[in-house]
């Protein structure tokens, strides 16, 4: 084995835009972005492309029960766990090109500039596109890939659950081809990294182009159910009135109201759905269904704000009749990624001469799940304006590849202990 | 032909309940109402269960070409304009077994009492089944039989008209069979009467059966569109939000508190349906559409009303940071029914001693359409607690029967005219 010089490796900047523009093609929305929703034909089309990539190079594939795919590239000491880098290669509904992609396609990047620079390492690396990342088609199964591989999603609840169509995970999958043999999980992984874009404008603004994810922002998610009643517009008295519409308008109104009180300290206060039955003009709906979700660097801070929202519920009811329902189903973030690894990425992005910032994910991510079984952070790269989830979505190569060089570098160093 | 004796001619109750009875098997929905949207195979079934009623007691039935089923009943002077008796026999998403459907089969109980009874009329007397009057599954498309038959919609424009699906008017009504050969409107009507449930509790309050309906509640309908701005809901900061959704209930609460303001005189502000794009839960909408509609009995205080919503929308935008559209594109109501035919009401009930009080209506009715063409008035009964666009709707023979009586008496003095 070749010692590591004291100078930093770099990527191919050009073979990894290469990568990134026919992944681009698939799934090509009309402004530009993507839909690439998890488990349909251009999910398909794309996982067969970066099957192929990865196997012309030589490495080898493997598929598990959900669909996760494996790239490695093997090490030295077959025995001992691998190095793994992952995100996702799906998209939102009208999402853009780089929100996941860049991190799949930046860990092939790694393992080809691995074999450019002929460095065999101790262990293994692994590229991982974890399934279902976005979590807008299927219902009660978000970032089901990573989520189950951590043990925090049990995979025959995610193979039964449905999207809008009544189609099954399952279903999809041996639809697609992805329904792997491997079982979900239950491995030893050394570390874990993903690099991603920021999906935000802290990078863009400070003129820095890599971002250390020390951890996650506290998240919490609130279930809501307003509960009305059915009556023709036209003759029920405004008195007499349950409009389940009336109340869930007065929850987001609250909420966003909520939002506003901190939002000097990087608050989050947001509802962007709404299930109304029966939704139809003229007759006054009976029941509302939406997700609330509330973000605050601060614990403290979130917590206030989860309380000013519960107290607030009561008058929302009051005042449009509906009885309403909130459930803190779910708590997110909060998460600090591991010392070391987060050291690590410090320490490459000083040797390297890259210049690095500490930052806070506002963003749920594989790592995410990742991090509760296994040494797991994170790097991001500035996008355009802060725009994601969105087809203006946009990075360049500049600002981009001191990222995926602080990647190629750190893994190698991990990947080398 | 026989003279008309002083003392009133009643319908069969019983009989008029055995087709109600029939009517609310065809589409019946889980908790005791009715799903039986225009041109579903539901609404083929019932139109044709009423038309082999019809021709089994030799009434001639003819189709136009939006599917409206007259249902004639001939007079013994071809040539006089005939009176009609007309309402509709589709039904909401899960809504009642009476809305609509009691007016069309007493229309038909009308008809069977006059042959009961032997008489012969100088007037035909048609029973008119007005395609889609509740107007849920159609885009743009509402009150159609109706509206096209008075001039006030275009039939090309209607039979292109498209449900959830892409399926068009056309292609339904010629799917289910009720594409008829006749003309839609065009045709000179002596009187156009319409039974319907009162959908509200005034009646109920005041113990009293008969409702006589002098006019319609002036309504204003407004389209409103709300231009945001998709973005991820963890990394965008709420200043750099524009979350359609927040807009939409901004407009919801803004109306519903105009509302409220006016409720002491039987305002009714109301949105009861939104679309949302993309209505997913992590990304901010960037647009939503929603139908705003109020109503107030005295036309200067509905012009204050609009005048308070649309002064509102600027600060709802300001607030949501979002694009605001309202465009006021329809007005209805504000309609006299024709003072003879009111005025025969109220003396038909006067001279059959059914107790009757003067109601105006406050939701749109077919007979709104056919009054700018023809003389035309309404009946009103009783409803239980008022509850209608509901699988709950009921009604009673002995608070409905006076006004089906008043219908057939009233009919026949306009037929004999």
């Amino acid at each position: 084995m070749d010692e590591i010089a004291d100078n930093s490796l770099t990527v191919n900047g050009e073979r990894l835009w290469a990568t990134l523009d026919r992944s681009s093609e698939i799934g090509a929305a009309p402004n530009g972005g993507l839909n690439r929703l998890a488990l349909t034909d251009e999910d398909k089309e794309m996982r067969d492309q970066f099957r192929a990539w990865a196997e012309t190079d030589g490495y080898s594939v493997t598929v598990d029960r959900l669909g996760n795919m494996f790239v490695r590239r093997g090490g030295m000491e077959p025995g001992l766990a691998p190095v793994i880098i992952g995100s996702h290669l799906d998209s939102q509904v009208n999402g853009g090109r780089f929100d996941g992609i860049l991190g799949v396609l930046a860990g092939l990047e790694v393992l080809r500039s691995l074999d450019d620079a002929g460095i065999a390492t101790r262990r293994a690396i692994e590229v991982v596109n974890w399934s279902n990342e976005e979590s807008v088609r299927f219902h009660r199964a978000t970032l089901f890939g990573s989520m189950a591989f951590a043990g925090q999603a049990v995979v025959e609840d995610v193979l039964a659950s449905t999207d809008d169509d009544g189609l099954t995970v399952g279903a999809e999958l041996a639809r697609i081809g992805y329904a792997g043999p491997s079982p979900v999980g239950g491995r030893v992984i050394d570390a874990n990294f993903e690099l991603h874009i920021e999906q935000g404008s802290k990078l863009e603004a400070a003129g820095i182009p890599v971002g250390i994810v020390t951890g996650g922002c506290p998240t919490a998610l609130f279930q809501i159910e307003v509960a009305g009643e059915n009556a023709h517009i036209g003759p029920t008295p405004m008195a007499r009135r349950r409009n389940a519409l009336v109340g869930a308008s007065e929850i987001v109104v609250l909420l966003n109201e909520i939002g506003w009180r901190h939002a000097d300290t990087e608050s989050r206060a947001t509802a962007t759905n709404i299930d109304l039955m029966p939704n139809k003009f003229g007759i006054i709906p009976h029941l509302a269904k939406l997700t609330v979700d509330m973000r605050h660097p601060d614990p403290d801070v979130l917590e206030a704000m989860k309380a000013a929202f519960v107290s607030g519920i009561d008058a929302a009811a009051e005042r449009s009749r509906c009885t309403i329902k909130a459930e803190n189903h779910l708590n997110l973030g909060g998460l600090t990624f591991d010392t070391e690894l987060v050291d690590l990425l410090r320490e490459t992005a000083a040797r390297i001469g890259a210049p690095a910032m500490d930052l806070l994910s506002m963003a749920a991510h594989d790592a995410y799940a990742i991090s509760t079984i296994a040494p797991a952070a994170m790097i991001f790269t500035p996008c355009k304006d802060g725009v994601t989830h969105n087809e203006a979505e946009d990075i360049d190569p500049a600002s981009t590849l001191p990222g995926v060089n602080v990647l190629l570098n750190a893994a190698l160093s991990r990947a080398q202990r």
